[in-house]
């Protein structure tokens, strides 16, 4: 069985070249195509300048249903006004002519340098080869097709019974950026054979984002770009999903799981990252709280650049978790690194501390702050901050 | 004249020396001394975490009065519990004793790695030396001995006419970090010879403090140790200054000017910085607003990195103008660099490349935001993200 066989979805195709839009000649244009109708629900960045496509798709979706996805990298048509809108508008033209389909029928995604003007005309004169390139074990070249700064592609399958069918739910997505608060885009397309309801296939979608995606340093979408699209095609012949069933959740867990994955290959993946930091706060009065205490640690320089260096400097993620704004008693406040325990009682545990270099050595650290005031919790997955995040960003236009 | 005669403050002396808490054998034990009892008053963290001398001089800052203020760097001498508080008490003590003072008449102040115990017999052991050591001239001594990764000691000094006679304010701080949200410790201590009541001396710190040292990316002092004291001694003579005059006007003045230049210097001296960046947010509802959107520029490590690299990526300050959480209309923001036009009406002003690459270059360069909202505004000093920044930081307690 060829690699890419692995990750077919049935009545799914797609396809991914080299337009021209990305200087190096690498790969920059991506098409998923659905051979029939299919259900579409989307989660979009809160950000103010929307980018243009991000404009077109939150009108286009409401209708509830698309044949098509086609995606550009190397630029965000983002602060591009109304002649970036209308080249999006135009890049749905061109792929609906070519595939023979509805232009409101096309969804679009950017992703690259914000405030440049897309190369349309690159567009235009590729979308035919595009659309040729079209195959059901094309979903990896997609996935390619969407890079910007990642160093691999990221794709995650799975399979399961599912309403008395066999379904399966693939999932591709860029990330790079290190990430939120620094605002690098993140793209992210799920496609599925499963048949659900419109409120079923919006909930799954939102649930698992806010359980995966929203749930690594990357805090709600909050690029000009990001993007989170669901097309289900119903070609699995399952019995209907709906909300409050056995079957929902059942789904909602396996595409919980295709997106967690993606998203620790993303934060994995973050511009330079060598770390993996899970970060759970335990013990809040409310989940809100929890969060706010997660993404202060997960957001802290010096705590990222400590793991980078394996430094045991974890007063720096204690003067995190207290500069959180959260009233919290310090007093009941506890810090472990991989179980081992550095912080009770308002003071450090100190006989630690070979273990402890032993620790940060590890390229998978677990934090956990048991805080002691509730029993609300939060989980976030975050890097550490390197010379190569900074050498990477310093550069990115140029 | 010799260079340190420039830093004399009628009534006070001042020593630093090197005590052996820092491992390097550098100054590390600084003491301020008043010959007469000073007004005291001090702004301090809001870190939940706050450190055992901070505690302790909350208290004491509370009588009103104060005749030293003792130092240490190497050793914040936080997340030390109950044993790190009596360690606190000691170190007054100690002073108290060699100067011969009431202990209640002493405030402490540490910076340096978190969690580990404050080596209090090293302090015992120099505070007589420390004593002896004092001299009018001694300020810039003082300066340097509180520094950590400070890269140079930061003194400010001003003179001029308050109520009928010269008075004369310096300043010292350090610095350091890259600084907020990264909660690297930030201590400033100023002593002046003029004559004010309890209410002006307090609002005159909390006004300039507000205007310079909050208003750099340190954001509200939010390390456990973060730290302003003044001590007025009242010595110039001068008419003494209340709230609501004139000479409160002209005093809050030198002071917010002291503590601004203090500001800039710890910003331009940010770990491994090389650029300042002044980010100016004009133009909105509240002044709230206008400083979420500021510190959410300042914050973002995508800017602080094209910075850095002279990338002329200015649609990542549009990124995190609309991601800071508030509702503005995003055809009506305008961006600037230095004075040139980069972003308006919804989109990149394109004819400028080759300005905006002169810009880029320069070592202080003026981000300015106009949203068209309203008419608040905010004004926060930044600085890039380097490599050094990382080296730094990645080894900091090793």
């Amino acid at each position: 069985m060829a690699e890419n066989d692995k990750f077919i979805v049935p009545g799914f195709q797609a396809s991914g070249i080299a337009a021209g839009i990305k200087e190096d000649g690498k790969k920059d244009l991506a098409l998923l195509h659905s051979e029939v109708p299919a259900k579409a629900a989307g989660v979009f960045t809160t950000n103010v300048f929307k980018a243009a496509p991000v404009l077109l798709d939150m009108e286009r979706i409401k209708q509830g249903s698309s044949r098509a996805i086609i995606i550009n990298s190397g630029n965000a048509n983002a602060a591009t006004g109304e002649d970036g809108y209308q080249d999006a508008v135009k890049m749905a033209r061109f792929c609906a002519g070519a595939l023979q389909i509805d232009e409101s029928q096309v969804l679009v995604a950017s992703t690259g340098v914000i405030g440049r003007k897309l190369p349309i005309d690159k567009v235009a004169g590729s979308v035919s080869r595009l659309v040729k390139g079209l195959s059901p074990g094309g979903i990896p070249e997609a996935a390619q097709a969407i890079m910007t700064t990642d160093a691999y592609p990221k794709i995650q399958f799975r399979e399961g019974p599912v309403g008395g069918s066999e379904i399966c739910i693939c999932g591709i997505a860029k990330g790079a950026g290190m990430i939120e608060p620094n605002m690098a885009t993140l793209l992210s397309f799920i496609l599925t054979d499963a048949d659900l309801d419109d409120q079923a296939m919006k909930r799954a979608l939102r649930e698992a984002t806010d359980r995966s995606l929203n749930a690594i340093s990357v805090d709600g979408c909050m690029s000009t770009n990001d993007t989170v699209i669901i097309l289900a095609n119903g070609l699995a012949g399952n019995r209907k999903i709906r909300t409050s069933t056995r079957d929902f959740a059942v789904f909602t867990g396996m595409l919980t799981d295709v997106m967690t994955e993606l998203a620790k290959l993303i934060v994995r993946d973050g511009e330079g990252a060598t770390k993996l930091i899970e970060i759970v706060v335990e013990g809040a009065k409310t989940a809100g709280e929890a969060r706010t205490i997660a993404y202060q640690i997960a957001r802290s320089n010096l705590v990222k650049t400590a793991f980078y260096g394996a430094d045991p400097n974890w007063g720096r993620v204690i003067s995190a978790v207290g500069a959180a704004g959260v009233t919290i008693d310090s007093a009941s406040v506890e810090l472990y690194f991989d179980g081992l325990p550095l912080f009770k009682q308002g003071q450090g545990v100190s006989n630690h501390l070979k273990e402890l270099a032993e620790v940060m050595k590890r390229d998978q650290i677990k934090v956990l702050v048991k805080l002691g005031q509730g029993t609300k919790d939060f989980r976030v997955y975050s890097s550490d901050l390197t010379l190569d995040y900074v050498k990477l960003n310093a550069h990115y236009t140029t």
